[in-house]
């Protein structure tokens, strides 16, 4: 990324980084499938927990490794035990799972019964004979009523487990990509980048927020995103000075920045990227904050590698953005883990005192929010590798002003 | 809807549905919200629960009526008492959540604590002196984790509540739609209506399913609506036999039918409508199912008013298509409820045996699927009206050939 402010030379940078073939090997499911299975029954290990109920859809994804097969129903059950994992799904989804499980790991059950129903009966079978009381893992995201439909059904075995309630179980292990994993968050984010430059092409003077948000989304969507992995954000002036802003009926001013936060979703995983562009040549207030969080940018991912913590990226960006005149308006924290959903682990914040490890896969977004007058982020995401950060995000850090 | 089969008018037809300008009085919304509130606090009276605290992010957009103010976060609570409405919130969302609660019953409150410490404070408040126990209705959709976070809160407080765990609460009463609920979805149908017609003109042999769905997709964000309802279905021949198939690569072929379900999200509400198109004139079989499934979604629109129970219109439609000789084809439920979110209560279903009512919104969806061959629905939705049903999709029922 070149050091001085240049009209966009994003076109032909992000032209070049079009959606790559994923390597065969990398998408070997069935292999990644057994691979997280035996991190998830380590970690059970750990923690005394002989069989695991897992009912979250994004962890269920995540260890069967099976492509297209789930939506944002979350009508499935996973029972692993030390032997095997068994999938508890309904006539809508079995053929895919079915097709998607052949030489896996995975067994798939479609039983017309509750999940609840499901897992006691399963368990039952399992550790029949075994030394009771058996610690069987439940997340503790699943609802309370799911949580009384187990207690009931499990009030029927002869010998029920001691229900080990846990926080983020699957998710921490999700905080490791593999190869496979990365290769898919690369090419989301080659489509986004495609996507940032084709809409600075676009965008002029005198559109709405929401114009560019449906041309931004809709070429993500033709070129190679299966969906979006979370509704776009189109800032203008004032209205970016929100963190979280629903792009509306505000048209496009000259002198003003313009936020643009966006995702693809590309083989089930998300990217996610912001670049602050200007409406012609920008004000020195402008230009002042705008270094201040590419400096925050670019001295966070020059500095994350194992060991370091999330706490400490966040000061890290704080401290720059304070010496260069923005103390204490960020508000956010700095960056949050991505995969399969769009938040995962680990998180760049005040609040995560845990050292980085190689294959946390996050987000750098530092920001400037000044009420009234208007707000600016830059965020890339990449991969903590054995000894830095391998960036995903291919734009430009310079400034682009249209 | 004409008798006969004829070759696409749906064009003419769609265009005149043009999303109509909402009645400024039906949008009323902290009329809406306070006119919610008092449903809400009746039905807690009949069940002697004092206070209700809710989660459920849906529930909290129609007990507030707030518009454009939530997203897909779960990051809101709203305690109801029998004299205010206080809404927990964070700096994300917190302006915009203000600025809707003008003029009306809701109070808002951005303190950075847990959802469950706001709640057991200002429970705390609320009923200070009052006889306890109170009895505090919950939803059992809330995570595991948050109730035993909501336990941990009370322990320290002084006169604890009585937790009522409640199943579908808040969501039983959304099943009864205002006129501004009905105004919002004749809204949202009509950019779906728009779209078809639109898609008609569109779609050709040769063309990926995927392709049509993205413009499908496209045509509704650019014609008014928000969103999606949900993902779009187009699938084509065999792969239609299963009703929640993902848009792929295969080709539309001639002779084939072709499946189009989708929907739209306008003002915050949803629209659902599933037409099959055939790709040049259709043989003999596929006339013959085109004619049940018209037949029973027709009968059942016909039957459809107060009193009749869910079970009833399925088993009516279920016997239409049994007659013409598809009995057991249709391997789902006949339609479901729609509003914020795509489904909700109540279901035409074998397992509903409650009376319809005014006010409910329902989908009429029978299908035919004929694994290996082919599959075909019929899709309209509207309310229950006093004495009968109010379709809100324009399209024709006539076959429409490509």
């Amino acid at each position: 990324m070149g050091g001085r402010d240049e009209r966009c030379d994003c076109g032909e940078r992000a032209d070049e980084a079009a959606p790559s073939e994923l390597d065969a090997a990398a998408l070997a499911q069935p292999r990644a499938s057994e691979r997280r299975l035996a991190r998830l029954r380590a970690a059970c290990d750990e923690d005394g927990i002989r069989s695991f109920f897992v009912r979250g859809t994004s962890n269920i994804a995540w260890l069967t490794a099976f492509d297209g097969v789930f939506d944002d129903e979350d009508a499935h059950a996973l029972l692993v035990t030390p032997h095997d994992a068994v999938l508890h799904t309904d006539s809508r989804y079995v053929e895919a799972a079915r097709a998607a499980a052949a030489d896996g790991p995975i067994v798939v059950d479609d039983a017309r019964k509750s999940h609840a129903a499901f897992v006691a009966e399963t368990f039952a079978e399992r550790h029949a004979g075994q030394d009771a009381p058996i610690v069987l893992g439940i997340e503790d995201a699943i609802a309370l009523g799911e949580y009384r439909a187990l207690e009931a059904a499990f009030a029927d075995v002869v010998e029920p487990p001691r229900l080990r309630e846990t926080s983020r179980f699957v998710l921490n292990l999700r905080g490791v990509k593999d190869a496979g994993e990365i290769a898919r968050m690369r090419a989301a984010q080659a489509v986004t980048d495609a996507a940032f430059a084709h809409i600075v092409g676009f965008m002029r003077v005198g559109m709405t927020e929401r114009e560019v948000q449906i041309e931004l989304e809709d070429f993500m969507r033709r070129h190679g995103a299966e969906g979006l992995a979370f509704p776009s954000i189109v800032a203008a002036g004032a209205n970016a000075a929100s963190p979280h802003a629903v792009p509306g009926d505000a048209r496009l001013e000259a002198g003003q920045c313009v936020v643009l936060d966006f995702g693809a979703r590309a083989h089930g995983y998300c990217s996610d990227m912001t670049r602050t562009v200007f409406l012609g040549e920008p004000d020195a207030r402008l230009r002042e904050a705008y270094a201040a969080i590419r400096q925050a940018n670019e001295q966070v991912e020059a500095a994350l590698k194992p060991g370091v913590t999330g706490a400490a990226m966040h000061e890290l960006a704080e401290s720059v953005l304070a010496e260069a005149g923005f103390a204490g308006k960020m508000g956010h924290s700095l960056g949050h883990g991505v995969g399969l959903d769009i938040h995962e682990e680990p998180n760049l914040s005040p609040r995560n005192p845990h050292p980085l490890v190689e294959g946390n896969v996050v987000t750098v977004e530092p920001g400037v929010y000044l009420p009234g007058e208007f707000g600016m982020r830059l965020e890339d995401y990449g991969v903590v590798t054995h000894d830095g950060f391998a960036v995903f995000t291919q734009t430009t850090h310079d400034m682009v002003i249209i």
